[in-house]
Parts: structure tokens; C-alpha cells; sequence
């Protein structure tokens, strides 16, 4: 029962995770913050329930689906696919559509892990692959498939005021503290967990001073970028995930935070302008650079440890599981696409996007 | 030690529900922010020592009232009924009024929780009846006494801001994901507590869907209304309350959890307006549709479920404890309004209801 | 491994003090709300890592540099003493002068505490001393150097509106909860941390009491000043800390935590002016009367405490302790001052200052 009562525990950091931090991480928006927390936590509740269906369908017990804490846990990660996903396509998208996506989304998630985990025994126990970059490529695969040419030059409600960035950093503070549990939840109890617990805090710890450096190198006169501190201060949880409980060391942990906060902060200045003028992909949270370049650096980093022989397992089948998680996102997420961007599910109209009031009764 | 190890984790959880849970919840209220944080602190604060040595005098060892991790649950569980009624009258008490409510409700509640516990040997490990329903009718009974004709139109300060329902939502958010160690934090250890967790959360995830769906058939054009979202998708950790610890499946603590919703977002629709306008009860918070009816359900399910052999008792036994539970608050509550009715305790005029710069220096 | 188990949720809980607590409490500036919240992430996050190195080379495993939960612990204990300083400089300076005084303050704690832990014995297990009275008067002292004439009569920006003052009640509320995990997170496992838990929460809701009390005596019409109710409240937890693993009993502790939020109050109310406008000492988040007065009083408790017989130990060595931790924070922080005030570290201009758009993009 002590590991029982510590899962518990690890399983309570990341519920807040889930629900506080990807919720408020998402307010930054002026007059989104309604359906940015509100809709997290109606998709957040869903995913979970359906998550628990697919998981349990995998591993079923005498026929039946038993539910545990550590199943509570799982259940939590499928939903996480989903909440990034949600950022790509924040503000675009009705709640009929999200919750569709969803459906599509965890069961998508459900054979990648199954393939991932039990097919190619691979490692991700802090899923910078399964979760981290499929719930990203998912989500801009979607948002590629929902392009509006007519957002093209930015609508006047896709940014942020005062105090709407400051709900943000809520979000941003409780995921970046928590994320240590986050990576080693699902860890073999012991030095394994452990180890999870500090290497996601060195990387953490690496990534903020990187992510702060080149927030300032990049903007005039050497400000900082509100949008860099509120995302890219985590790249460092999403790229140690897959090495969080191998004997990588603690320097080895922050190098990857450190060059994770300086890809993500330069994917937020140069890359996601690029993307969103010439590929059609608009990310309204940037979830590329702070999920899929750093979740597969995670995978990249992953395939080098275990070349190295710091945990047992096939640096083929890492790279193959990377590949694979890339696959079903890419090809799940175009599909997913196109059934949401079917006529009836009440998608907003161009002037309607990023504004609660088409959803909720506001008083201005 | 481990139990002990155990019992602190639950504390703080529940500590954060009391604290920033019913703290920030209650900040929805435009001008009335630094009361609601701020009076919730003074109250918390006050009323766990004054349930301590209630507890204490009720199980005193060796003429002395003893100190445990138990006994501080409990303390904040009996502060927990305050808070409640708190937001029954929120906006409209002077804080010599609350301190006094505080000292009278929880003497009351310490009467009507050993005659449940120990007279009747009900089952209420959640609190459905002893905690939600009783606070809450206790509640309504003083805002009764304290019925003020002149806001029968409301008030003006009475309502949201875009950004003081953000803060709400901080509160909404930590209560839900933290209710599952509430319904278990005096729970059996072993799989008594991990049912009791189990089952709170499967009613809070199957609650928040029906509250929402509600909430979008009662508003015009399909749209959702924040006070619903704020409130109603935690019913279903109220209501499931009394059963927490039952065998009644998760399918059981679904069912329980959507009825909740369905009963809570139409409560505050349809039966809070009727309620302050027929019967005289300004129910600021409406606590009647978040802790009063889903309280009753909670302990119409454990009648129910005792019934059915889910757990040990008397499903009589579990109905004199609901009645006991509504007898003692009506009845206390009726008196302690009358109390606080007297003219010296500083009551707000009409006017500056709603309003910190009654008792809190503001900087307009 | 239950100890480490119950060690990460002690250190969790610190973590949160750090990042959420101390980050949301300095929030309470009308536009410095960006630089209080993610200038505490780049100090904490940048501090850990200063600290951890600074607290291996103390305690040197094979000629190797070990990481521990319990170090981790320490680490966060460490960055405290800075962000406590940061406090008293808040919006007089810039990222680099911080790192600046990260460094030097960190390397000064690390000789402090081997020395009263080490070479005194001196009990201080929730940090009265070395972590409290320590970082504020090193604030000070810092402070005193950057004495900045043009202030004196106060900047438009050196203050609150309605939303800071709420987001601030994030922290303070945050650091009240897991106050108690604090003072307990590095005491004997057992009877001791058990104490250091109860003793901590009973002299907080002392505070509590006193705090409102005299706030609302000392203001005209009996009201509450937000300032008071923000930072006096936690003044409890900073005084028992020397005494909180001791057999002090609740109601020793009680009478700490009363006295500790009386001095608080009326230290915000009477000393703070007096200190800025003929000591040259401009205090801004008035860290003198949070960290300061209380840390010399939770010291003198301390003496007495161990005078008393409550543990074992030498009242001389406490006496001692007290005073070496005021030494090298006034000396330190007058050295650490005078180096920050060299004039290419970028500090900003007086009408800068207290204003987050000289080193954010800020969108108006």
C-alpha cells in the first residue's frame, strides 16, 4: 500500500497538470480565457472517462475493465494528447468539434502506445513521444486540414492583455513544477523514479535559463517575450521525457533542457510565422516548439542514451517508435481533420474566432 | 507512519480546498474579491481552532483535547460547513456577523455529527449530509433571517467580470480535482479509501458532462453560462459523498454524478430566482443548488445503497441522519440569523452590499 | 523508501512555496506583475542549481557532487533567502544585478548555515534564522546601497489596483497552506516532523487572528488594508520556524504566531515609512516586517525555547546563531550592494522603475 499511497500522490500532480496547468496555460488569450479553462476541463473530463474505455479494452481483465491508480494515470496521459492538440486549434474550433477529436484522438493514441509499448518495447516513460509529439503533429495535421486563409493577417483577438498573461503563468508555474511527477509516474519504483524526479528537474532547471537568454537575444533591446517564458520554460520536461528515467546524470538532463529552451524559443520567433504564412498551419498556442520539436529532440535523445546502453532496449526500435508516433499523428491527425471540418459541427465563422462570446453568455 | 505519512498528503489537499478552493470560488463577484479570498481566510482560520477544541471536547483523553493529522481533517471538514453557509449570505454580513455565524454553526455541527456518527452509527465518509447539505441549509436559514426587500432587484455589484470569473474558475478547478481525497480522507485505509477515491472522481468526470450539456439546453442559443460551469461540475463530489466508500461500482458513481449535474445547473436556472423572489432567500452563491439538493441526493443514495447491501448499517439509521442533519440546520440556522439579525454586529446597509470598500481600504 | 516517498511530497509542497507562493505574492504591483512572477522563475530556477553546487562542495561524497531529495530540499531552502531579498529590491533593479545578488547571496547562506548547523549546533529547523531574519536583512542592507533619492516620495507605479492585489492573494494563500511542510521538510522523521507540522499550523491561525485584528484597528473606520492581510497573515509561520520541531505545545505556539502577526502589522503600518524616508531604506514588498522582525523573533523563541529545556541544545549557540545570521546578512548584503551598484549591470531609471515594459514586450 505505500506504493499505492504515492501513486496516488504522483497521480494528484498530475491532475494538476491536466486541469490547472494546461487550463490556464491556455488564458493567454484576451477573450478566450472562458473557453480555454472551461472547455479543458469538459474535454479533459471526456478524454479521461473515454480513455479508461480504450485502455481498458487493451488490457482487459477476465473480460471485464478494472480501474486503478495507476490506470487513473494512464487515463490522464491519453488526455494530455488531446489538450495539446487543443492549443493548436485554440479559438478555431467549436466544442462539438473538440469533442469529436477526442474520440478520434485517444483512440488513435491508444494503438500508437499499444504499438510503442508492447510491440516494440520501446522506452517513453516520460512520453516525449507518444504523448508530447503525437498530441502535437496530431493537432497541427488538424489545424493544417481547418486553415482560414482569412486569419492569414492576425485577428484582432489572437493576443494577449495584462492580466490574461498573468492567469497564463498559473498554468505555466503548476506544469512546470509538477512535471518531475509528470515523467515519473509511470516509473519503475525505486532509483528509476528517482531518477525520473531529478533528471526532469535538471533539464527544467537548465531550460528556463536558456529559454530566458534567448528570449532576450532575439528581441530588441534585449526585452523578454511574455509567449517564450510561458512556453518555452517547459520544453525541458517534454525533451527529457523518453531519457527521464535512464543514467543519463544530471548534466546530461540539463543539456537536453538547455538546447530544448533554445529550439523552442527560436521555433516561437522564426518558425511558427514561417508555418503559419507558408504552410497553412496555424498554431494558435504554438504547440509546435513547445511539444513537437522538443518531443522529438526527447526521441532523438532517447535513441542516442540507449545507443550509449544507458537503459536496456534497441536503439532501433526508439528510433522506430519515434517514427511511428510521427506516423499516426501526421496521418490520425489529417483524417481527424477533415471529419471536423465536415458543415454541421458548428465550426465559428472567421469573425467569431477567439472570442468566448460565441459559446458563452459573457457580459461585457 | 506511512498511514501517518498518508494522512498528511490528504490534509493538504483538503487544506487547499478550504484555502483557495472556496476562497477563490467566491471571488465571481465584481467588487467583492478581497472579501471573499480574504474574509475566507479569516474564517478558515478561525473556525479550525474552534472546531479543534469542539472535537476535542467531544473526545477528550485524559481531560485533555488531543492534537492528530485526523483531528485537523476533521477541524477543516467542520470549517468546511461555515464556509458554505458563508456563501449563502456572501456580500450582505459584516465579519463580527461571520465570526459569530462560525462559533454558533460549528457548535450545532459538532451536536448533529456525534448523534450521526455515533448515536445513529450512520455512514457518511464524504459528508453528503453532515458537511454539503447540512451547511448549506444552514445557510439558507440565515439568509432567510436576513432577507433585505430592497435587493429583491438585484444589486448592481451583485454579478461577474470577465476577469473576476477567471479567478472563480481557480477555485472551481482545484476543488474538482482535489474532491477525490475529501470523500477519502477519513475513510478505512486500505480499499475502503482507494474506492473512495475511485469513485468521487468517476462522479465528478460523468458530472461535468451533464452540467455542461444542461447549461447549453437552458441557454439561449446553445451558449454556457459560467456560474453553471463554476458550480455544478462539482456537484458530483458532493452527491457521491455519502456512498464514497460503498461498492457501488463506477457505473454507480456515474449515475450519481450526472443526476447531480442535471439537479444542480436546473437548480440554479429555475429554482434560485423562484427562491429569492417567492420564499425571501437571497442565496448569493447558490450554495441550495451546489451543497443543498445534491447534499439530499447523496443521502437518498446512501439509504439506497445501505439498502442494498453496498455496506454495512441501516438504511433507517442512514434516513434519521439526513433528517437529523436538515432538522439541525434549519433550526440552528433560523436562530443563529436571528442573532445575527441584532443591530450592533455591524451589518453593511443596502447600499454597499456587494462592495469591499466597506471593509477593506480600496484603491479605485 | 517511505521516507523517500514522504520526502518528495514535502519537497512538492516547498516547491510550491517557491514558485507559486513567493512568485504570485510580489504580483501585487499594478505593472510589475510579469518581472515578479517569471523574474522568480529565472532567480528560483537559476538559484536551485547555484545552490545545490554551493551545498556539494559543504558536503563533498568520494570528491563528488550527490543530489538527494533532502538536497533538493535544501536547494529550495536556499533560493528562499534570495527571493525573500528579492522582495525588498523588487522593481529597483535588473535580471543581471539579480543574478548577480543570486550568486553572492547564495555563497554567503552556504558559509552561514555550515556554520550555525555545523560548528554552532544550533537548532533552526524551520529557518527563523539563517533562512528569514538572514535573506531580508540582506535585502535591506542591499537596499540601503540602492538608495535611490528620487523615490522618497512614492512612484506612481509603487502600488496595487483590485486585480494584483487578487493575484497576490494566490501567493500568500499558497504559502499559508504549505507552511507547515516548510518547517517540517528537513526535521526528524517521527514525533519531531509531526510536531514541526501541527506547531506550524497553529501558530499560522494564531497569526491569522492578530493580523485581521490589528489591521483593522490601526486603519481609519475600522478597516482592512490588503498589505497587511497579504503578508502579515504568513508572519506566524516565519517566527516558529526556529521552535517548530520543539515540544513547545499549541499553545506556545499560538502565542508565537499571535505576537508574530501584531509586530507584522504594525511594522507595515508604522516602520516601513520610517525605514524609507530617514533610514534611506526603501523596503518594497516591506520584507522587514514579513521576514525580518519576526525571523529575530522566531530567534528569540528559539533562545528561550531551548533555555526552557524543549530541546536539546545551548541557548548561547541559538543566541549565537541569531546573531551570526544578522551579521553576514548585513555585511553581505552591504558588500553584495555595493557591487550591484556599479554602474553596467543595466539597473533601470528611476521613472522606470516598478514597471515591467523596460524589460517585457508589454502590449498596452
Amino acid at each position: 500500500t505505500t506504493t499505492n499511497v504515492f501513486w496516488i500522490s504522483l497521480f494528484q500532480d498530475v491532475h494538476v497538470m491536466i486541469f490547472i496547468g494546461f487550463g490556464f496555460l491556455m488564458t493567454f488569450l484576451k477573450r478566450y480565457g472562458f473557453s480555454s479553462v472551461g472547455l479543458n476541463l469538459l474535454l479533459a473530463a471526456f478524454a479521461l472517462q473515454w480513455g479508461l474505455i480504450m485502455q481498458g479494452l487493451w488490457h482487459l481483465e477476465d473480460g471485464k475493465i478494472k480501474v486503478s491508480i495507476f490506470k487513473m494515470i494512464n487515463a490522464d496521459f491519453s488526455t494530455a494528447t488531446v489538450l495539446i492538440s487543443f492549443g493548436a486549434v485554440l479559438g478555431k474550433t467549436s466544442p462539438v468539434q473538440l469533442l469529436i477529436m477526442t474520440i478520434l484522438e485517444i483512440t488513435i493514441f491508444g494503438i500508437n502506445e499499444h504499438l510503442v509499448a508492447e510491440i516494440l518495447g520501446a522506452n517513453d516513460v516520460g512520453a516525449s513521444m507518444i504523448i508530447h509529439a503525437f498530441g502535437a503533429y496530431f493537432g497541427l495535421a488538424v489545424a493544417r486540414m481547418l486553415y482560414r486563409p482569412a486569419l492569414r493577417n492576425s485577428h484582432e483577438n489572437d493576443g494577449s492583455v495584462y492580466h490574461s498573461d498573468l492567469f497564463a503563468m498559473i498554468g505555466t508555474v503548476f506544469l512546470w513544477m509538477f512535471w518531475p511527477s509528470f515523467n515519473s509516474a509511470i516509473a519503475e519504483s525505486g532509483t528509476d523514479q528517482l531518477m525520473a524526479v531529478t533528471n526532469t528537474y535538471f533539464s527544467l532547471a537548465a531550460c528556463v535559463l536558456s529559454a530566458y537568454a534567448v528570449s532576450s537575444l532575439v528581441e530588441h533591446k534585449g526585452k523578454l517575450d511574455m509567449v517564450h517564458i510561458q512556453n518555452a520554460t517547459l520544453a525541458g520536461g517534454v525533451a527529457v521525457g523518453t531519457c527521464a528515467d535512464m543514467d543519463i546524470g544530471p548534466f546530461g538532463a540539463m543539456i537536453i533542457g538547455f538546447v530544448a529552451g533554445i529550439i523552442s524559443t527560436l521555433g516561437f520567433k522564426f518558425l511558427t510565422p514561417i508555418l503559419a504564412s507558408n504552410l497553412g498551419i496555424q498554431d494558435t498556442c504554438g504547440v509546435h516548439n513547445l511539444h513537437g520539436m522538443p518531443g522529438i529532440l526527447g526521441g532523438i535523445a532517447g535513441i542516442v542514451a540507449v545507443a550509449l546502453g544507458k537503459k536496456n532496449g534497441s536503439a532501433a526500435m526508439q528510433g522506430a517508435a519515434l517514427a511511428s508516433s510521427l506516423g499516426f499523428a501526421l496521418v490520425g491527425g489529417t483524417i481527424t481533420g477533415l471529419i471536423m471540418k465536415l458543415p454541421f459541427w458548428g465550426q465559428p465563422p472567421d469573425q467569431n474566432c477567439f472570442d468566448d462570446s460565441i459559446y458563452w453568455e459573457v457580459i461585457i
